[in-house]
């Protein structure tokens, strides 16, 4: 599934506020309507949203040429660098196709396809490593570690939308359940939904229905009770920015199921690309979160779903202590915190 | 507030599935459609349907006299005591009215008042009781057992409604939130809004305005995030059913706060009525959890938010484990579990 591509000097993306209702397909030749775009979730995903910066800069070397307008290029490149906050991948591919771009203008659209490039690579991988983990600690669960691939099925939990449309090929956590079910070991995903943008509920059901996949709806609350009664031996998620000592960065809602995931005494496992990884940030008491306002909570479908102008704490991501986290699967290495690895330890 | 009362033969209530955009109260006067308005929620909050279903025996004693048409009656009321399977109070009314109506019809009515205004008395208890708890549990973390209620503001955490639509008059939770208020005690309530039904988002946040209590509505998936930060020094649930070792089965998304409370060192109080607590069962683990299928999840305000036909679980409730429990807060007691109380050793 292509989500986003470079078509005929432009961007061209899939309308995700517009899913599973409408598939529409925007075509941003600015880098404002992209800034606009990535603002309002039009493109989301970590991966994603890297993958679009890039492009964007691409466009901006396109519309300002950096040695004959450097000011209209670099106040293009900041704005889409700043245009969500809590990833880290943006603000990196953004300023690793800006550094070609300056030098190289002609060379910025080269180095946006091969960030592109990168992505793709790094879901493959991950999703390779990561069904090897979760089936390594299936069977160990099992007690026995003879016990090859044979009888063991997965069910896994997952939140938001980490598939193709998070990326631009499977994803990352959700690359492993592509991964799972093209092995014939995946026996049901169960997606909560994610509020307030319901990406479980709108993107992660509709690619796991293409996929063919097994799968289940629930309500975010519900996930930590349906760990503790048994109903998955998984817990897969992605990461928007994964700190030095492995705190992770993701939507909210994920410390919550990291919580009920270590209650229940089931796996829980970070999926994202090298690219995640920020040694810069300490932990995760330093990682900004982004409030979105008010309205994507109170405002649903159009219409209001709490009183007029009731006030809203809305975080986008929540901070998972690493102490909660199994094991962290990137398209390079699996790190197990479980064990007492560290970022720096395993390489 | 009166939210459910009987006015001239027949129960009228407001239709809590319309609020906050319409206060439409509705008249019953069958007992179909009683049972119809506690299954679509109409009525909700394990008190106030249990003082729903009191009444509909009375109603069922009006129109099918027990001594005259006791297949009438008695079918009538088994359909009332069967609307909701979780809420242990519905089935306990209705027992208690149905006794009295059995040999003297026309005391059933003056029974389900008596129901009634146990309710209201036990709001008014539980909210002082309640109220003096926290206090307390405020200054003895505040480290001055001897500082007095002098400069210490409370930031209660909610889940779904306990208010005064929930019961007859002030509530469960909600009540030790409206007696703090009164008492000059509350800086702010943060509501989370209670997936799938929103009860948090759509009436807890109606009432609170109502009183002029300061509160934020947060996304389910935010409260453990919130109290990891530091937002709340409480979190005040009520209850459907209290377990005879203080497991206790509430609105689901209430395990997932306890879980949250647990790990950030906050209180999490349970605030019920005494006819809540069920010494007939065990623990938590044989609670029936009401399934209650896939529309309150995939639609809202009318309107697909996943894709059509995609499989649902939609536990109403969940069961948090009493070790997860400071303390449960009745109309007739406070038992400490953080203390080694149980409800057997407590009187």
């Amino acid at each position: 599934m292509r989500t986003l591509e470079w078509i005929n000097g432009a961007i061209e993306m899939i309308d995700q506020t517009r899913l599973p209702g409408d598939e529409i397909i925007l075509r941003i030749d600015t880098t404002t309507e992209l800034v606009a775009a990535i603002k309002r979730l039009s493109v989301r995903g970590a991966p994603a949203i890297g993958v679009a910066g890039a492009y964007g800069v691409a466009l901006a070397a396109q519309l300002h040429d950096p040695r004959l307008d450097p000011s209209g290029f670099e106040t293009a490149v900041a704005s889409i660098r700043s245009a969500r906050p809590t990833a880290v991948n943006l603000a990196r591919m953004v300023d690793r196709v800006a550094l070609v771009a300056r030098t190289n203008p002609a060379g910025a659209l080269a180095e946006a396809h091969a960030v592109r490039n990168d992505e793709v690579r790094a879901s493959l991988s991950m999703g390779d490593r990561g069904a090897d983990l979760v089936m390594s600690l299936m069977r160990s669960r099992a007690g026995d570690p003879a016990a090859g691939r044979s009888n063991l099925g997965v069910r896994a939990m997952t939140i938001c939308n980490t598939g193709g449309l998070a990326t631009v090929e499977r994803g990352t956590a959700l690359a492993v359940v592509h991964t799972l079910h093209e092995r014939a070991q995946l026996v049901e995903v169960i997606a909560v939904e994610t509020r307030p943008l319901l990406q479980g509920a709108r993107l992660t059901t509709w690619e796991l229905a293409r996929m063919g996949a097994p799968h289940r709806l629930v309500v975010d609350g519900a996930g930590p009770f349906l760990l503790a009664r048994g109903l998955a031996d998984v817990v897969l998620i992605g990461a928007d920015r994964v700190a030095a000592n492995g705190d992770t960065a993701n939507k909210i809602g994920s410390f919550s199921l990291a919580l009920g995931a270590a209650r229940a005494g089931v796996p829980f496992i970070v999926v994202a690309p090298e690219s995640t990884v920020d040694l810069d940030t300490a932990d995760g008491s330093v990682v900004e979160i982004e409030d979105r306002g008010a309205d994507e909570v109170t405002m649903l479908a159009g219409r209001l779903i709490a009183p007029a102008g009731t006030a809203v704490i809305n975080p986008a991501f929540d901070v998972t202590p690493v102490d909660l986290i199994t094991a962290l699967v990137t398209d390079r290495r699996v790190v197990r915190f479980d064990q007492g690895q560290t970022l720096s330890t395993v390489s």
